[in-house]
């Protein structure tokens, strides 16, 4: 017992060394994004490279392999605490991965993505799918051959989508997402026949960047960011980072045509933010500390842009300190067109400036095309026809040229295959989260109204944030709703809110 | 020969690793310092640590030593470029004294430091030197037994000497010291005692922040600050960082009540900041990557601030700028009047706020006592009484209590004897490389009075910055002025110029 005690510590103290040097890069990360001088990157890239390293070598060291060994062993195991045990298994299931791919060709790869980003960059800009084409080739037959040495389940894909979405599978996936497209499609083609558009005309109008700085700060001070554990930059892509539990940063972008952006961006940023800053304290320092999953996190970034900013009763309390804010803008704008305006649905090319409602559809058509590939259904050089055929299908639009089509993200450049389902992921456990917290307490819609966010901020804090990566995400949705993941909740809704606003009866 | 060759990239890599970590820690340092979260201060304060004993575990490391044993072997050494061979002795000057002291005796002094800056700081509000007193006897006993373990010289300060200003001795010190007070102390005199004062109420104005933030961009665009290799930001005690070469940031403080302060401070941390951003490219990435000394970088920041910001035809090009960026406050000042109030002298009881002629009094007094502490010759308790006669001696005034005046400083809680001089040999080595400058471009003064600093910085460059640490301070002098380390010029230039401002014949 004297002796699992130490080897605790010790286990410990090896965790909380690679979160520091997890730390530490995060910063110099968040540096070079926010305002690091341009002559000092290139060396500083290095660093974070350096950093990078030390945290993957640490995960794959034989101390770590002596660690699992030792703890796993069933009469260790059962004296062990809840937190080291959870640990034990994030960091074998980690362990195992690294050690089945041989270090060479763990390199190359890293070097073919970095390579490939830069190759990407230009592509995008020519428009020139068969620039990139190579290059994710073998970006591809890589993943292939990873999805072999890790070992695959009843779909190839599914041994990626675990790498983001533990335990998701395209069993599950793929009845969800035809129920949430079955729903959806017809539901935009209604809001699209719909006489009663939105006049978007009015949020496109000057805004000073000063100006969208205040206002963005007043709304932090709203909903209740703690600037006492983070701060708002700037960014050219906005993010958030969590670099330890008292400090949790987030960026966001000025577009001087429109506030919408750095507005619902900043809050997007500060629901991630949340979660980060209110991760229970006992999993400071272990690789818990983290969220759930990337489809938690997002639910949460989404539940705050969405469900409450994009909301009636939000702007019914917010609308006046908007317009005391931007009186030359939004003096003499109502308040129920500016809530149709910011909610405007609008099928389009590029996913990430796409509405509530066909952000799902974007990514569908991506999840589609990735299956497809790594079930050998696929080939690299379809991917642009496929990709402008399933636009066609699922939104409506076709892309002129590649380069607002299937180029328009860094994603596979960078090798994240099975990332993309989690963005669709969120906003379905955001919807069943909200219902949850509907079922907790009763008048949601005026604590909203009333400026009142603390007793939703508790609701998140207890039944996800201070769960950190303590639960799965199927574990952590179980025990809040008593519920299996789910396209109902978010199908119902989008469409109460959008029948409403699109007055469609 | 091949194998000097690997082993030469080998060490490289090697140091380029520590100078990683260096670089990752001195951001973090920047980052707590001007505007990192409260509530993540702490737990970022130990990655810092975590980062900088990693640096120390590799300066000491078995690797280390197996790396000095082999490029120090005769043959092998004989083959070596200039740049592994300086970098090998000054790892190996290092690894030598760090190995020598038995690791457990230097944790204990580590968390003696620590613990002693906290008391300090309440000692020092307090005014009570009873109550910092045993830990500063102990932090004395620490490092004479460092002395000893280190080995002493003539006099057994000078092993400390060493640390900040490799080569100089008491030997050296006492008469250059002895000279300089002995000129200035009369001169002083003359100035108390001259009819001729400057009106410093003039300076003593209300300046908001950001009018002074302004006019401080605007002095280091003119002056020649490479803002793609750096940035400046606000923190309470000023400072400058070489994180890499492009990359050399500095920190100024704003007194809304005198602009001065953070005027001629942005000055005195650029030239810091223009030695780092300039030391070649052929350093980078090793230890000799980084300032000759404490004293030569010294010298950079008060030849800029000092020689070159508070003279005369600087205020000829830079004071109509001034009144335009301050036209309330200067706006019916006379230029001569302003450059008189700006090099007023008056002796006072806090170094860090004295002017250029009684700041090196400052210096001595720390110096005297410091040898005497380290000759045995005086104890801990002696400290407070000698500091008050010497205070007495030298500048004629007399600290009310000890939190003016023994305990005004943090240097000894944290370790630091040795380390005052190289501010008062700063000043000298400005003034005997202000001769070098002045021999080289003949318009110095003219060059000023244009607002043309390029030449001037790149007389530095060549003579000063360029090297690094690839010369010793005494070789570095020798080589650019063909002289040894001389109190006289300094003292002339004291002289001429404050004889002119306070009009003594």
């Amino acid at each position: 017992m004297q002796n699992v005690t130490k080897q605790t510590e010790a286990f410990r103290h090896y965790m909380k060394r690679m979160k520091g040097f997890e730390e530490a890069a995060g910063l110099l990360y968040w540096d070079m994004r926010t305002g690091a001088p341009r002559k000092g990157i290139e060396a500083r890239s290095e660093v974070v490279g350096m950093l990078s390293a030390e945290v993957f070598k640490m995960s794959v060291a034989p101390e770590m392999g002596e660690f699992i060994g030792y703890f796993q062993q069933p009469e260790i195991a059962a004296e062990l605490d809840e937190v080291t045990k959870r640990s034990i298994a994030e960091c074998a299931k980690d362990y195992e991965r690294s050690k089945r791919v041989p270090a060479e060709l763990y390199e190359e790869y890293v070097a073919l993505t970095s390579q490939a980003e830069t190759i990407w960059e230009e592509a995008k800009t020519k428009a020139d799918f068969a620039m990139f084409a190579p290059y994710l080739e073998r970006i591809i037959d890589f993943n292939k051959q990873f999805i072999e040495l890790w070992g695959a389940g009843a779909h190839k894909y599914d041994t990626l989508l675990d790498m983001y979405e533990p335990g998701i599978t395209v069993a599950q996936l793929d009845p969800l997402f035809a129920g949430l497209r079955e729903r959806i499609v017809p539901l935009l083609r209604e809001i699209q026949q719909s006489p009663h558009q939105p006049d978007v005309s009015l949020i496109s109008q000057s805004f000073p960047k000063e100006q969208q700085k205040q206002f963005c700060l007043y709304m932090l001070q709203q909903i209740g960011y703690d600037f006492d554990a983070g701060r708002l930059d700037e960014s050219s892509h906005p993010f958030a980072t969590g670099l330890n539990l008292g400090d949790v940063r987030i960026t966001t972008r000025y577009a001087e045509d429109d506030m919408s952006g750095a507005l619902f961006g900043t809050i997007h940023e500060f629901g991630h933010a949340l979660y980060d800053q209110n991760i229970s304290s006992e999993l400071a320092g272990t690789v818990l500390c983290n969220g759930a999953s990337m489809g938690i996190h997002e639910s949460q970034s989404r539940f705050w842009e969405n469900i409450v900013a994009r909301s009636k009763p939000f702007w019914r309390k917010y609308f006046a300190p908007l317009q005391r804010h931007f009186p030359q803008q939004f003096g003499r704008v109502q308040q129920e067109d500016y809530y149709r305006a910011v909610n405007h649905v609008q099928p389009s090319l590029i996913r990430t400036e796409s509405d509530e409602l066909t952000y799902n559809l974007h990514v569908m058509v991506r999840y589609e095309l990735e299956k497809a590939i790594f079930s050998n259904q696929m080939k690299t050089a379809d991917l642009p026809v496929a990709w402008n055929d399933k636009y066609k299908e699922y939104l409506g639009v076709v892309p002129p040229h590649d380069g607002v089509g299937v180029l328009q993200d860094v994603h596979w450049a960078a090798g994240l295959f099975g990332y993309f389902p989690s963005y669709a992921l969120g906003n379905m456990y955001a919807a069943q989260l909200t219902n949850v917290i509907r079922r907790d307490i009763a008048n949601f819609e005026a604590l909203i109204e009333a400026g009142e966010f603390a007793p939703i901020r508790q609701c998140l804090h207890r039944h996800i944030h201070q769960h950190g990566k303590m639960l799965t995400p199927a574990e952590l949705l179980m025990r809040v709703s008593g519920q299996t993941l789910r396209a109902d909740e978010l199908v119902d809704y989008l469409t109460t809110k959008y029948k409403e606003i699109y007055k469609i009866s």
